[in-house]
């Protein structure tokens, strides 16, 4: 029996709100839970060294980068002075081999842009996507695109559709997951003309049976779908939505246990049972968005997450790899006849 | 001095989840807090008569219609079949001038096409739109468009813009509202043509010293914006996005708090504070959205909402006609030169 080949994880640590101490902090919760996968890290040694001068750059796979990508630039003007970044030199690595995936919650325009360009598009693939994690009532279900496309044709949703199948059957469990189209009611008739096009053209491919027809955003929460399709302005629209009323309500929840003495007890009783409850929509637990369609696996962290979901990024990035999660991708193309139906698909008329 | 002219409202008593019963009860809580508005209600009496066996038909001026329009009618089929309901003889109340505004919790879609067709858009407006209050951590803010309009033009969201502005000094004293147009970044390079085409023309209209440009979804919530200008499609993703989490977040809380005996004795200790505290995003106290650009006031009520909540779509009714929006929206049309910018503006190319 061959050794099973190690596997190694290439780490930007120079993106995220908090970068360097973040991700630095981020990876030495995985690879506690991981001791055996291999971190390969790259960051600015003296900025480093700086912030976190307690700092072991020999305890990982340590390279030095001279430069690093700001999340202010624009992925063009990141892309083109993208040389000597610690974001490039991680993905190049995944172009070489040498990691099966590269972990970032650094500038998320840049990173897509530069794996865009490094790793290319797969050859069965048209637009490669963002495919985020969304919390819901039953269990976590995937949405994409969540940003990478802000404009789309029907056939891109179809691509969607299929590689969220690919992803959830990866990471998720979901062997025969329903598949849904985002919009504002459920009915035939509604929405615009490119989501009536990707309907029909779902209702009458290889995944028909597992295509549940339209969710509207409410009804994502209810956990009743497992992969959500949508063009990266409208997923992007929604995702922000969420995060923004989410981190509201729970902010007016806390300052309502601080406000009294009464409230702050009030807390301390009900605590645990909160916590417990909180958890199933806690950002972290669905941290680590992936660029599917790329050759090579791409993940984004959350720029403003902690340590904790840094972390699960790096989860996501080994389960991917465990998966092999761009074979399958390619063989479902192949599999629901998806190209020779984009193909046969008439010509938008938007 | 001559008499101020008593004030009507006509209302549909047949639309919403929980009706006759919500919307009479709404009815009566409107009643107290204005005893001087006349209520002039439309119903069917045989199934008020069966559902409210004590409901007093002599109290208000009552009009038995023979039918009504259901939630799960197809507007088009809606408005086709609309003789003798109660919603259609609510808005023909205000198209003859007996009210000064209808309200229903029916039907969204029926009740914008039979109010569309019966009062007409306002002869300077191109498309009416759906204006809609959101919470915020400051005050609530308006959005338009929340579901008129899928597809928009950069010249409908100018038009939006100006109709949100007179929505807001009419109702929300912000004179001098600011103004942003909902999208997923905030740099000028983000999101589709239309929305950089409205970009370019609102900094250069009348509106431009009010104009602060993009919002993303999370920062709306913030209250920073007064009115925020979106066509119908992502109007309409935000506000059940926000509706889902917000509804499963509160659930969460009440499970947490419901679940052991020590949760419920914290609830009892922290509930004057919570309750407090979630009364700023209680969607009750932003019921009554309007289908602004109409030639009459028309008000969509929640379907989902109760009594207190119908009543403030009520409270929204009066306040509109008082300000005499309609003559607001006309005089800024002219006032900043909208239409002659309109004109100007480049055909779109998308």
């Amino acid at each position: 029996m061959a050794l099973k080949q190690q596997v190694t994880i290439a780490i930007d640590l120079m993106g995220g709100d908090e970068a360097p101490i973040m991700p630095i902090e981020g990876i030495n919760i995985a690879h506690q839970r991981h001791p055996n996968i291999k971190l390969k890290i790259f960051g600015n040694k003296e900025i480093i060294a700086r912030q976190c001068p307690d700092f072991n750059f020999y305890q990982y796979d340590f390279v030095d980068c001279p430069k690093y990508i700001s999340s202010n630039d624009q992925p063009s003007k990141a892309l083109r002075n993208s040389k000597d970044t610690s974001m490039r030199a991680a993905i190049e690595c995944v172009k070489s081999g040498e990691a099966g995936a590269c972990v970032s919650a650094g500038n998320t325009g840049a990173l897509m842009a530069i794996s865009k360009i490094i790793l290319k598009t797969l050859s069965s693939i048209d637009r490669p996507a963002i495919c985020s994690f969304i919390p819901t009532k039953k269990h976590p279900c995937l949405m994409l695109d969540v940003g990478a496309n802000i404009n789309c044709e029907a056939q891109n949703l179809l691509e969607f559709a299929v590689m969220g199948d690919a992803f959830a059957a990866a990471i998720m469990g979901h062997r025969r997951g329903k598949i849904a189209i985002l919009n504002i009611g459920t009915e035939d008739s509604k929405g615009h003309a490119i989501l009536k096009e990707a309907n029909d053209i779902l209702k009458n491919s290889g995944l028909a049976d597992r295509y549940v027809g339209y969710v509207e955003p409410d009804d994502v929460f209810n956990g009743d779908v497992d992969i959500v399709v949508t063009d990266g302005f409208t997923g992007n629209i929604f995702i922000k939505t969420a995060e923004g009323i989410g981190g509201w309500m729970k902010d007016i929840f806390t300052n309502s246990f601080n406000s009294t003495h009464f409230a702050k007890m009030g807390y301390l009783l009900a605590k645990s049972q909160l916590k417990h409850n909180l958890k199933i929509i806690d950002p972290r637990n669905y941290n680590g968005a992936m660029f599917v369609g790329l050759n090579g696996i791409s993940i984004k962290s959350h720029g403003g997450t902690d340590a904790l979901g840094f972390s699960k990024a790096i989860d996501v990035a080994i389960m991917l790899i465990h998966s092999n999660i761009n074979k399958k991708i390619e063989e479902l193309i192949s599999q629901y006849e998806i190209k020779e139906f984009i193909k046969q698909a008439p010509i938008n008329d938007m």
